[in-house]
């Protein structure tokens, strides 16, 4: 054994760093037994639990001199409940699976879970439960739990022709941001960080929902990768109009630099977890969302600014 | 795009291969909404939901040379459900991370799915969702929940001095095959075959609680290291005798064939996912627990033949 912050996880061992994990944990009223059994047991809502698995690699997903163990704690958690967001719902706890090789230091585990955390207490949501394992590279993969809306899970499939699209929170900034760190640079730190992990907006779930959201979606994938997602369960088309769009100042300065166009990584770039949702043209939108489109009857695809797009967006195994 | 059952990840990709694995998908009473949106939605028993996560590493847990896809498919399954009965209760539902090289077989995958399916038959239970990444070796996260018994979870602090210890399962005999196929030996297949993918007797978990188990717990670390867990979560010593264990015929060969106390691979072998329960003196012992010993009042600690065993079981990073 060593001391509190010293050591590896050979040195440690797996059940003494399961203690230090679990020895943090704070429960909610969703908590009818956290970790330490078998299983954890989680009350439910009258509409059932959501559930929803990512999982995130080292080297693939992020690498350890790009992102502190806190960014990349964060992020993973923040995957998983961005998807509880996008059914309307309010997520409640997450079970994590930690894989991690015997010589990364004990501290690393620790603050990963303690950025695990932090992105849930934004929530109000807890630690239930896991397990940690050996691996050749950190991985970590999150399942989150929550609660659906009142009114039931928003789907993918309920788009209508008429409906208004909206977004909710940013989009393009970790695509950016990976660029910058790619080709060796650490500025503008607002993208580098959003590379780091995201900011999802996850109060316009469940505002999205009461306000009678047809249908929406975690953008994870790309604007117009999850935007046709929407329009392949819904059968429909979705036109988005990028006229209006403001381009953030920090992002029109990298993307001069580098002679991109910004608007290239705001349709495609992943990662952000944005909220894409789809309204009754009469709902009055929730706050943060601002209208970027609309959806027509039509062959599923997504037209942006009259021409139809196809690709973009991140797909693993490429 | 390649044929149904030829091409890499790489050549099918992500969202095809997602669409292959969820296109087999049942149902069960259970599911409000399956695999195809950002999340699933359970249904709930009024006790709340149980959940528990494994990770499965190739390298690690399994390798590829030495377990077909589907025996790691039902292995990556068996060790979440086995932690669902362990609470007394029944299993539902499983999501999973599959993370895999771009160059891995998509006929890999997809068995390994099948045999993910395969074992969650066995108790009812379906796979709900999921997520599908790159990765430099093949991981496996599980994710199950479960309906916990009428009478509540079963923990594993319940103990109490005159308790009766009792086993179901069996144990010794994956890490029996796990030491031949070590020494490049294939038989006794029965032995192999416990390596390859567990046989948790899962009717026992629900079966105990009605019995009124005090504790139970999956043994998954070995049976002096999971009976140590029980111990020191209920404040008592455990007491197990082996007296009367017969040694199956296989391992009997085996053990003789090495020169190996068989005793050593029952007691701290494990992932075989028996399942170790504490009962009343005064309680009928359910199908097919075996009595093995007692509980009783003393500093936790096992005791094994009167002698106390130390260490044993597997652990992570040592």
């Amino acid at each position: 054994m060593t001391s509190e912050s010293g050591g590896t996880l050979r040195e440690v061992g797996e059940f003494a760093l399961i203690e230090r994990i679990t020895a943090a944990d704070g429960l909610n009223e969703t908590v009818l037994l956290g970790p330490g059994d078998d299983t954890a047991l989680i009350r439910c809502a009258p509409g059932g639990v959501l559930v929803t698995c990512d999982v995130l690699v080292e080297g693939v997903h992020f690498r350890r001199d790009w992102s502190t163990p806190v960014d990349i704690g964060r992020r993973a958690a923040a995957a998983s409940l961005a998807d509880v967001a996008a059914m309307g719902g309010q997520p409640t706890s997450l079970v994590v699976g930690f894989g991690a090789p015997a010589d990364l230091p004990a501290a690393w585990a620790l603050a990963c879970t303690a950025g695990l955390r932090e992105e849930l207490a934004l929530v109000g949501a807890v630690l239930v439960g896991g397990d940690v394992v050996e691996a050749p590279q950190v991985v970590l993969s999150v399942t989150a739990m929550g609660s659906p809306a009142p009114s039931g899970p928003v789907l993918r499939s309920g788009a209508q022709p008429g409906d208004v699209v909206a977004l909710a929170g940013r989009v393009g900034w970790a695509a950016a941001g990976l660029q910058l760190l790619s080709r060796g640079f650490r500025s503008p730190k607002v993208l580098v960080d959003a590379h780091r992990y995201p900011v999802p907006p996850y109060g316009a779930g469940p505002a999205a929902a009461e306000a009678g959201a047809t249908a929406m979606i975690d953008v994870s994938d790309g604007l117009v990768a999850d935007a046709r997602h929407v329009a392949e369960a819904s059968g429909v088309a979705i036109e988005l109009d990028t006229s209006g769009w403001d381009i953030p100042e920090p992002m029109q300065a990298a993307a001069a630099a580098y002679n991109i166009d910004p608007h290239d990584w705001m349709l495609d770039g992943g990662d952000d977890h944005a909220l894409l949702a789809t309204f009754p043209a009469s709902a009055r939108l929730p706050e943060p969302f601002v209208a970027i489109g609309r959806v027509v009857a039509g062959d599923p695809e997504v037209r942006v600014d009259g021409t139809a797009r196809s690709g973009g967006g991140h797909a693993h195994f490429r």
